[in-house]
């Protein structure tokens, strides 16, 4: 395969709510600024267009990690810098998508605790799943669990929106040059 | 979303033997020639990590192609030129992958004939189908349906290896240029 030159895939794990998806694209509009390819994978493109058949057993949220990822591999692979934003609860499917990258991943554990979480409760999710109302719900009746080793940590409750982006940026550019 | 300059997909249907993976590999070894940063979205592959989920129903052959048909787009907007050999046997699936397209697509019909395909038999699928140890086999008692308004018709049966690829080559130069 003819590859003009590889890029990298931002992959952003953390709860529901913990700002991932803003993260995401306010890192993409940096990027925008920067004028640098690029493509976020937006969790409901996702959905729609790649796993409407998957729910939310174990199972199915490690298809989903990896279905995102083998795409992710490709974009990136030639040339388009992509950012993920997903729960990902599992380490376990993590480390294999961050496998099947070589090299060319950067974990973003978007770590803001459950409680400020729940408070932001963006979907309205938390509030679901403490009435009773939906189940398996990540934080609250289902597992997460945090990286190991994540190429960078940003907690969003102690940081601001631009604080938190270029932080994120920061270790994506020293990650760019070498490739 | 910042894009260095869009591609095109490059779509070849037919029916199973037809000769698709086969062209597509040989417009790969093309394309790295002419130095064209392209990706072949392998059956297998797509297979693995897309869709082990889906069977030989209508239902689940569409969603392969739509699967296929959203990764490719993505590669393609960001200048990849992206080959797909999928049998595509329902004409509405193939027309929603062109339309999401938006121009960026080329329809090949690898139109080998049945008889021809059943001969080759590559994978000895026609043998299996006439012998009832599978059955939804496209050509035998699954339908094909030919596209009505192909970019390109490659009559393998008619033509060398060389002179199809040439065919599609020349049919993928002049939508190259004017991206």
């Amino acid at each position: 395969m003819s590859i003009a030159g590889q890029s990298i895939t931002v992959w952003l794990t953390g709860l529901p709510s913990a700002g991932k998806t803003t993260l995401a694209k306010l890192l993409s509009e940096r990027l925008e600024e920067e004028g640098i390819d690029h493509h976020l994978l937006d969790g409901d493109e996702v959905r729609t267009h790649l796993c409407n058949d998957l729910g939310f057993s174990r199972k199915d949220r490690d298809e989903n990690v990896r279905r995102v990822g083998f795409v992710a591999n490709l974009l990136s692979l030639h040339g388009t810098l992509t950012i993920c934003p997903v729960i990902s609860p599992y380490r376990e499917a993590r480390d294999q998508v961050r496998e099947l990258h070589d090299g060319r991943f950067v974990e973003v554990y978007v770590a803001t605790p459950v409680e400020v979480c729940e408070e932001r409760d963006v979907k309205g999710l938390y509030a679901k799943a403490r009435s009773g109302e939906i189940s398996q719900m990540t934080g609250i009746d289902d597992p997460y669990e945090p990286p190991l080793d994540p190429d960078v940590v940003v907690p969003t409750h102690e940081l601001s929106r631009e604080e938190s982006v270029e932080l994120i940026w920061d270790a994506i550019k020293s990650r760019l040059s070498p490739l």
